[in-house]
């Protein structure tokens, strides 16, 4: 295929690579940057490089920033007595639009998993108990996801922090805001029906 | 929102204008990319500054290349006397992919439109003209899309050349490779019966 020359298809190969991007749907994003030239492909060119060069992980909690710390371990108006712990970088962003959690973040960096030879110390576990060692948190969310290795990593981590004066709580199962019953599955219908509320 | 910075959240914005790809998709491209720095993120700022750099039309057919002419005009193996026009980069390398055509291209740049104000001068029209004028080409074919537009500029086009010495055709119409007649539109359906061949 002659695609325009070999740094066009270059292009169009690493572009596939993205999640959500197949060959196909990376040929018209190069040709969309190609007629965009100067209003998106140098500016994406140049966003690209500055945050290639700059971006960095926040020694504290592992979200992702362009400092040795993250905008929000650095943010003064947050309460550094709720630590909010959740997989991965994605789930932090997922968390911070819900806009109602004004603590801190411990981002784990993935979970356990036997198979893919995921052990504790692959992931933040042990920074995350030198944390609470240091006291000034009263709250651990456990904000995993609802898989079997999100859950496995869950009870690890409840069982490491068992001994810390500290509250171990984790997000509500049950219907999901605007969800339909008849769209839900089954697991989800008897967690909700289980965690019931009196009105 | 605080994304992880500036610089990130401009990153984000800027994947989200490449067409197929929205803000949530284009939050997940950004953090595979970040996860994936030195194999994808290095890779991908170096060949889109490259192409952004040394990407051009073609002075002859308006495809797209790195030279002043294209990989396909300067193909010395290709037909001279066989045109195929398109209406953008696009469609050219959709017909390559076909692999049977071994002439040479003509892309349009758009289609004829009154309501967007495209007239033949802000298309490659008055060049087209001037190619066939000079003699060489014996069959131009227009490979235009069969929308209402496109036909509307293979008209024009077809009129334009009328007086030269040149034969005029278009790409069939009928039932696609594998398509069932089930799915297909009406109007397909009835384009490959008044097209329909002897077995």
């Amino acid at each position: 295929m002659t695609e325009g020359g070999k740094e066009i298809e270059r292009l169009i190969e690493l572009m596939a690579r993205l999640p959500g991007l197949g060959p196909r749907s990376a040929r018209r994003a190069v040709l969309a940057l190609i007629k965009k030239r100067e209003m998106l492909m140098d500016p994406l060119a140049r966003a690209l490089a500055e945050v290639a060069a700059t971006v960095r992980e926040c020694e504290i909690c592992g979200n992702i920033g362009t400092g040795p710390r993250c905008a929000i371990c650095l943010d003064p108006k947050r309460s550094d007595t709720e630590l909010c712990v959740v997989e991965d970088v994605a789930d932090l962003w997922a968390m911070e639009r819900g806009r109602s959690f004004r603590g801190r973040y411990h981002v784990l960096g993935g979970v356990l998993s036997a198979l893919d030879g995921v052990g504790p110390d692959e992931l933040r576990i042990p920074r995350l108990i030198a944390r609470v060692e240091e006291g000034a948190i009263a709250e651990v969310i456990l904000a995993l996801n609802a898989t079997v290795d999100g859950q496995t990593t869950a009870h690890y981590i409840a069982d490491q922090l068992e001994s810390l004066p500290v509250e171990l709580t984790s997000l509500a199962q049950g219907v999901p805001v605007g969800g339909e019953l008849d769209y839900l599955d089954d697991g989800t219908i008897s967690a909700a029906l289980r965690a019931r509320k009196r009105l």
